[in-house]
């Protein structure tokens, strides 16, 4: 199916730099949503907070008549309902997922897609089963090199008709490492229909292009991917024609509960002066957090925050992690900045890290403030 | 407390006609969100789905010590917490709850605020009491006028200060057309806390700005309420120094489950040649939908859609309906149009509904899909 689908798509493009949102970014924006940065004080964020971003439509799905499919280079296929998978060992796994994109529409130039700002992160517990353990059973060959993965979503990409399918190489998905599930379960209820229902991949650490789902297949294949979301979307260039390297996992990202109250238009926040404690989370998919700094001077200084210590059990290794400090607000106009570091020696930019894609853009946050005197209040 | 907060807020404002959506819109919609239209399939839009539009934060709010007093001019002023009210005898409406803005973005020339396209729409089961019992237990004086509710959502708007603050006339409140609801229950669970836990008002056919959430106080006045969200916001006004009258009831509308599959960016929609259904979903908060005529040549030529009957027991009077249509696709370009009418004769305009705040715009939605050949699937 050529050019009637080709001529569908526009090229992928860079925005002019005075150049507002566009009616398509904005049509992404109002169907796909982030987290009401507020949010953040919540450890397992609430239903309907979490970020969704859904590349074509959310699919009709039921769970009577759900086939998974485990095939390719495997010496004995599985057909598997969700009733087949709550039969086996249930795990359940905190998991902090972000976009790939989020961070996006804060880069100039502006990469003209899903116009994320910083909301685009949540976390969950997922209850299902490891893929490493439906895998053994059906057996990979010694020839496989990457896992398939194929979703019900079905649309089209810069003239590409295509299901939503991705790639993870064997040795993640048979890792003990980021521990893949095939999850049936969000938080202790089946997924809501816009979270995979009925079955999704999670993949902690890894930012959410690699979470399939409405999971429908997975495949082992001989030899690396090549497909779109794989080989076209998802990697990060310079230029149009760079190859690039693929988006993996999560850099490193500390935000900060907005604190005081908003400006409803402008989102300009007010804080009274005086002690303030000021929190929020941080991330990384390639190690701990080990290290949140803020300032409260735009960056000109940098203060350690507290960190909250993450459960001994490992239940939560690829959760957020919350941080505390104390702020003594005085009358004017402040930019707090917080920063995370990760064990793996990783930590957050200062400036953009640009790619055309606009993937994985972990900037540090700037959060302006205006406090105003105790009294007025 | 003056300067310093209109320092925070700009003035209302209307793009110019070239400008882009800023990036002020932009925080709005990556806040707050739609309901994607492929989830006009649900009858009852599932938890996450329905649209959501926060003034300020989402307050941090517990059961846990929730007051509601209900006082002002009445002869016994109440205090309740939600367990007082789960004792009482439990009402539960199918209501479809529509933002006053939804459809802004698509005006000439736009005014600035929350950038809503279309999808500012979705139904629940609200369970809850009748705000007419609470009343009359409280005993609402001969003087009482109106009954202004107050949220627990705090923030700026054009440099006041406010807790989020509307008034129903009395007559609304107490009448038994609308059914007004406070209610701490969708769709059989606690409210999530972006609608508005433990306690929100439900106003059955009115737009959602009177919906408050996160309900502390229910007061009767004597005289009307004047205050910012009254008479500033939420007024029909063409001109900035019209009075303006106030936003009250939802507008007739028909929408339509996109057909076909989407270009993930264009958002574009392609369908194959051949026999398709169209459905969707229509409601009007003046009368019961009567019917929906649908065109597929962009408004030339309207065809009837036949319309689900509405549940005998009034359960879900003010629920949208389920309307459906048989379309054959031929390849080439069309343009599908919707067209609702209720019983009491109010139709969709043709032309834009203007006004200066963007509200109740319920021009008919034309939804473009390109159609291609059926053996080139």
């Amino acid at each position: 199916m050529g050019h009637p689908l080709r001529d569908v798509s526009g090229p992928a493009r860079l925005a002019d730099p005075r150049e507002g949102i566009s009616h398509a970014e904005l049509a992404l924006a109002a169907r796909n949503h982030g987290m009401p940065l507020e949010a953040l004080r919540y450890e397992v964020t609430p239903p309907g907070l979490h970020y969704v971003l859904t590349h074509y439509d959310i699919p009709s799905t039921a769970e009577a008549g759900w086939e998974l499919h485990v095939g390719g280079r495997v010496r004995h296929p599985l057909v598997l309902g969700p009733a087949d998978l709550r039969e086996r060992p249930a795990v359940t796994r905190r998991v902090t997922m972000e976009c790939a994109g989020n961070g996006r529409a804060l880069l100039t130039p502006r990469p003209v897609s899903q116009p994320w700002l910083l909301e685009a992160v949540g976390t969950a517990d997922w209850t299902g089963v490891e893929l490493r353990d439906l895998l053994a059973d059906a057996g990979v060959a010694d020839s496989g090199v990457e896992v398939v993965c194929t979703g019900a979503d079905h649309g089209v990409e810069r003239g590409v008709e295509q299901d939503y399918r991705r790639s993870l190489p064997v040795d993640v998905a048979l890792g003990e490492d980021a521990g893949v599930l095939v999850a049936y379960a969000m938080n202790g209820s089946p997924l809501p229909p816009q979270h995979g229902y009925p079955l999704r991949l999670v993949v902690p650490g890894w930012y959410g292009m690699a979470h399939v789902k409405w999971l429908r297949e997975v495949t082992v294949v001989d030899e690396p991917y090549t497909g779109f979301q794989q080989q076209v979307a998802y990697r990060l260039r310079q230029d149009a024609d760079d190859v690039g390297e693929p988006v993996t996992r999560i850099a490193p990202r500390a935000l900060l509960v907005p604190p005081g109250f908003p400006d409803f238009m402008s989102r300009t926040r007010v804080v009274r002066a005086g002690r303030i404690t000021l929190e929020g989370r941080a991330w990384s998919g390639h190690a701990p957090v080990s290290a949140v700094v803020i300032s409260t001077d735009d960056g000109a200084s940098w203060t350690p925050a507290e960190l909250e210590a993450a459960p001994a059990d490992g239940s939560a290794r690829w959760a957020w992690r919350r941080w505390r400090a104390t702020w003594t607000a005085a009358p004017g106009r402040h930019v707090l900045v917080p920063r995370a570091t990760d064990a793996a020696g990783n930590t957050q930019p200062l400036r953009q890290p640009w790619n055309r894609g606009g993937f994985a853009n972990n900037l540090v946050q700037r959060q302006p403030v205006v406090c105003v005197p105790d009294g007025d209040g």
